[in-house]
């Protein structure tokens, strides 16, 4: 399949159009494209350009793309619709899409949007749905579900169904409840296809069925869906009664998110932006890491400071600086990071002394093979004496070790806290390395030189 | 629903009961578990105990326990069972799990295992599917899907979907082919449910159809499927032949991989390792990275070294030298991780100078707030006089735009050459932003305080 490619020509020629009037022309141009592809395109116009875009297309394609545009960009769309115009976008949206992109506007706004919604079930479900946390399951599902009552027999479930799947756009599975809503099963929709129509649910259906709760956090519902191979999963309330279903392409949205936010938190990046943001949200995400590298650095300045001695006597410590210190952040960095993965997978049971044996062992063989290089390199590039050599060797060595176990235990500690272990990586680690590095490197020089 | 949770306990008795044989225990320890939790204990076990579970199991549950393990380990057991054992195991598998879990074998291997499968159609797919490379579509697509002539009628179309949906667990999409099983459209399930029988399937079938070619990307189908929402996609030949279908669970697995690959990279992890592979595994994967640090550190020291003078007249300069080395080092990730994060979601149009411009404008607002905090604390902490002051903030300023330029452009340029953004982030940009960092601040100092 060709991939839309979004390029400046075609905005170029849309912001055209636009500014001319064609309406022929962008209407067409708009009737073989995927509503994806039309958000891309915009996401790249100006509020009254997309506007303009919008009120020109149909309602049952502007509804899809609505729900794909940039959420900042959305609501300052939403604040020049009219309550009437967005309410008619909802009517066409799944319950769980449409109480998503109204979720962030102010109370009243979102009642004068709703009293528009004539459909009072549908009106009711996206209600119900505005109530949950968007981390939970309940702001992942959605009300449109198939199910049948256990006391039916196959014709009749057959002919509910028809009529329940007008509302539902993917028939993923059939769930099976009682009289009170209750939960009991499921049904394949191939055992339908191969069923006599006289037999009863209750005596086909298949007793087993995973499920979560509406409290249960999105990133568990990711976890089991993904674990288990699970394309849709219903969603129950305390009392087990059947209240939604969560299906595979929203988890994968979960999932996205979820590393991405572990990547950027690694990166010194407080979540949730992107490159396109602006200079001042950038900024926001970024300064306050920085900040706690400088206190980092500074604080690494004062031990320095502190070892007078050694700056004036044996200057040349000075210049292994920058190598201890990249070495400690790095190392750090590493073990940091495969233990928060390992986290993230459920794939680390929590083992923690033989982890830490593991992660010494591995400090220390990568330490003797670089402290082995620096000293050749040391001898010959820098003519260190002999005594300088050792100190930087048995200092790397050490800061390596130090490194990687503070690395390997802060996430686990971090994780039984109950605290996203994913803080823990990044500058927060690298700074705590650096300094104790710092502090390292001139204690062993201190013991070593006797300065 | 309550998940399991792998507890030291289990493994504990687990092993018991495998020493002391008492297999009715097992049997129905295993019965209520799901395969994927099943898999999850088999990892923990060694290779003998692992292979008594697979023997004690039925087929139809350790074939998919099987496609659940690590794969190395897996490799192992395989060395351990025989060629008709494993191909007992494929025969209950679709045939892409079936040709992933033996892909990795001997050729002479393979076909032996192969010759073991009676199901010749079965077997021929299998063959076929291990021609694919993994990265592509054809080496995630299945051989099962549910296909229809054009030229049927509904009556006969549900007749041999009937016959074909015992062949495959899940159907997400009928596909319509034409005499020489060129791809021509699909059907919906729902659709069908709905439709009289005597309909045909050139009236009724919808011609939009996504789908992909079998040389596709893993990634570029992850995109796409994720993009566009799908749940399945068919997989075509050149000539537009239909050859499988992908479902979103594969999917999801290379999202996963994709997120995790550049999270290791940006942690200066070669990918594809975990907490719990081997010491030296884990060594191959890290070292490299750490002396990538190490020949950084080196330069910076000789950096350093050449400035004897600065070393001479004004020792303060080098206490400051973590704090330059850190900031740099901390700006060049966060600016390439939010680059190579767009662009792996795609979400960056291609203007380099004014993606450049924003990072400067971005570098030059933190500069300035971090070297207006700088001057006030090393006037007051370390007496530093005016001159050394200006010289360090002015150097954090230009360091931290500098970095933020070279943490843009590096994984843009890569990408732009179709290297792979990922790898400039992690201790690629960090070790060549600490030896300019300090390149800079040197030579700076020297301008500024003219030794």
């Amino acid at each position: 399949m060709a991939t839309f490619k979004l390029t400046d020509e075609i905005i170029e020629q849309i912001e055209m159009f636009i500014e001319e009037k064609r309406n022929r022309e962008l209407i067409s141009l708009f009737e073989e494209m995927h509503y994806a592809d039309i958000a891309e395109i915009i996401n790249e116009l100006d509020v009254d350009q997309a506007i303009y875009i919008i009120r020109l297309i149909g309602k049952d394609k502007t509804a899809d793309i609505i729900t794909e545009l940039d959420e900042e960009f959305r609501d300052k769309i939403f604040e020049k619709l009219s309550a009437k115009e967005i309410a008619d976008e909802l009517i066409e949206l799944d319950t769980d899409d449409a109480a998503d992109i109204i979720s962030d506007l102010p109370e009243e706004r979102k009642t004068e949007i709703i009293s528009y919604i004539e459909d009072v079930e549908h009106a009711k479900d996206i209600v119900d749905l505005l109530r949950y946390d968007e981390d939970t399951a309940g702001g992942l599902m959605a009300k449109e579900l198939v199910k049948v009552n256990e006391n039916w027999n196959v014709l009749k479930c057959v002919k509910e169904m028809r009529e329940q799947a007008e509302f539902v756009k993917r028939v993923h599975s059939i769930y099976v409840v009682d009289d009170n809503d209750v939960l009991k099963g499921r049904l394949s929709l191939k055992d339908l296809l191969t069923t006599s129509t006289r037999s009863n649910v209750k005596d086909i259906y298949i007793p087993k069925v995973d499920y979560v709760y509406v409290t249960d956090s999105a990133e568990d519902v990711a976890h089991i869906m993904s674990k288990y191979d699970l394309e849709a999963i219903p969603v129950v309330d305390e009392m087990k009664r059947l209240v939604g279903r969560i299906t595979i392409d929203d988890v994968v949205d979960v999932i996205k998110e979820e590393a991405e936010k572990d990547y950027q938190l690694a990166a010194g990046i407080t979540h949730d932006v992107e490159a396109d943001d602006s200079i001042w949200k950038l900024t926001k995400a970024r300064l306050p890491w920085l900040l706690i590298g400088m206190f980092g650095g500074l604080g690494a300045a004062s031990i320095i400071n502190g070892f007078q001695d050694a700056m004036n006597n044996f200057p040349i410590l000075l210049i292994f600086i920058p190598l201890i210190q990249a070495t400690a952040g790095n190392v750090g960095v590493q073990s940091s990071a495969i233990i928060v993965q390992g986290l993230a997978n459920n794939s680390i049971d929590s083992q923690l002394w033989g982890r830490l044996l593991k992660e010494f062992m591995l400090g220390l063989i990568n330490g003797l093979a670089i402290a082995a290089i620096v000293i050749l390199v040391s001898h010959f590039l820098f003519e260190a004496d002999y005594m300088v050599s050792t100190t930087v060797a048995v200092a790397l060595v050490t800061v390596i070790v130090n490194a990687a176990i503070i690395g390997t235990f802060i996430p686990i500690f971090l994780h039984k806290r109950g605290i996203d272990p994913a803080v823990a990586t990044g500058p927060f680690i690298t700074t705590s390395n650096d300094v104790l590095g710092i502090l390292i490197y001139f204690s062993i020089a201190k013991i070593v030189l006797g300065f």
